[in-house]
């Protein structure tokens, strides 16, 4: 959407969603609902005390944070639930930001900016549900996922064709790549940087 | 539907969705089809003795069993069904009430609005299937899910946008809230109380 | 499809699916993708020996057994796999046959009829792959669930509107209750037998 | 597609998908969105270090890889995860090649190449994301699967009709069996096989 440049000639303009892609350079996002499609399995624990959690993650996810780490943007993720299964895909995913049990995600956002010495418009928040909006707010980009709560969703910059668990993190990370143009670079390397490791 | 005047004047007007949900100050629910997708799974035991049964929950409901505490609703289960895992999850979710191996489900629901002090009219109950029916006609407000069998969905007040498992308790939370105008407030407060806590 | 009257007057009508719903008295069924969804979930067993394999069962399906019962059909499952979780799962619906490891389907078919004393009209059978296609073939009622490979529902005689792992047997059920103007009674019966039980 | 006879006359033909599956001797495969949804579970390891990892496969797929083998088709598996629950898998379906652990895909397709003794032209390979494009690239066949990325889909000669995880290798070895007029012969031994097998 184009501001009426008479009336709005001093004002910040509007920006497109690409455009505020451009300017990305840390993607943070939720886990329930982001990262997984929501589910969340409870097993208990074997010694009788607590209990295990579990959900699934998406493997074209995990390709997205090689691809956005070749891109040159950095990752992580600040969760409202606590959990040994997230801690197990984020090793195995190598994330930048690892924050677990956070309830005020905004606050969390800005610190994690700081620590990465950013400005705001350098970072963007996926988010599926309500609690997600106070960061969905705080950056430059705010996605959110294909099966978020409508209320999150008209709020977003850029809402990701796949669900939650099927992808979504990766069309973040496309969708951003593709707005700096680096996807196809990224891509490239990616492949390459596979084949100069082992064969069978 | 309105009544026609002249004819039903003196008689209990049927009352729409949104008018029963006005009423509602506690919801009740059914576990499998409902609270999950409908799915079991079942491992055997360690000590090889019985199973362990597990099912996936949805993060969006948990949310809404704060959105509706907020919002002043009471919340709990009833289900047939017996199991660790839906005793792990109801703690998660801190519900007020949590009966399971309830094949009564009607006589339940009845003996829970007696220990609340509720009249019949401010009880709501998701259900899925036959077995639900007579605590869904027990009370003020009948909803069923989006997967419900068909002649459940046909008794139904209210039918939920999403399926079991994947949201279905968040729809009835919010349909009951927004009745009372209490949605946003709700909201609000929710993602206040958030920020009231810990940051990462 | 009517028969041509006057050139195959004395051959055998061919038969509406309701007409040989009728005459079923015993329903024998399919586990991978029938029960489940087909989709098998493996974990290294903690002994280090061998495997624990589990998949996800459908509620409304465990409902339909008892359904079934109060309507006079016996129920069993025939099924190539051999697993722990079948058996859990089997023992929980408390099905009259229950046959895991199971190559030649058609064979055991015939002994699960010989053994039940029914001739072969009177039993019906639900699959959704290739290898099951002997046993429908051999019974009155081949049923294929909505996610049978495709040459597998040519041969059926009813298609479930549910897929496997989400109610297909429970519409198999349905179905041949309907056909036999039982499916009423029984729900009332399957409601009813409930509250005489016990309540919260 | 057809070549303009008069101007690429002496041109290697463009193949038609149909034509390259002829050629097919040896299928492989990645697993993670293909075998699978591409979904990824972790579950914390009893002992306290690493994690167990598991994943949902397909019935479907299971019996294709017994009718590729009774249609005299090889097949085998190269991925870059490395899970038990993969190893287990596979031995489940006993792939004549497993190969886990490989970043590089191209070199790995290769080398099974050169170990069964064949030509590019007559091994297949089913991909999902980038990672797989160099060995697709390599072979006679390019499948990608109904869920693959969209840069994925572009090259494929093939794309199934079903998603990882819920039947595309079927759909794969239908596919390639059906050009090879190999298809229905494959059932019949199928079945036949198994009833000379045991009954219940």
């Amino acid at each position: 959407m184009q501001p009426i440049p008479d009336v709005r000639i001093h004002s910040m303009p509007r920006l497109s969603a690409q455009a505020r892609a451009r300017k990305i350079k840390l993607l943070l996002f939720d886990v329930d609902g982001v990262l997984t499609d929501g589910k969340l399995f409870f097993l208990p624990a074997p010694a009788g005390s607590g209990q295990i959690e579990f959900k699934g993650f998406h493997a074209h996810d995990g390709a997205s944070i090689s691809l956005a780490r070749l891109g040159g943007i950095k990752t992580g993720l600040i969760t409202k639930r606590s959990s040994e299964t997230v801690a197990l895909r984020a090793r195995d995913l190598k994330l930048e930001y690892v924050f677990q049990g956070v309830s005020d995600k905004r606050t969390c956002f800005d610190q994690v900016l700081k620590q990465a010495g950013l400005k705001p418009e350098e970072a963007a928040f996926v988010g599926d549900d309500v609690i997600d909006l106070p960061a969905m707010r705080a950056g430059g980009l705010a996605i959110a996922v294909k099966n978020a709560r409508a209320e999150v969703k008209k709020e977003a910059h850029y809402i990701t064709p796949h669900a939650g668990g099927d992808g979504a993190l990766r069309d973040a990370v496309e969708f951003i790549l593709k707005a700096q143009s680096k996807w196809k670079r990224a891509v490239e390397d990616y492949i390459g940087e596979r084949s100069a490791k082992n064969s069978c």
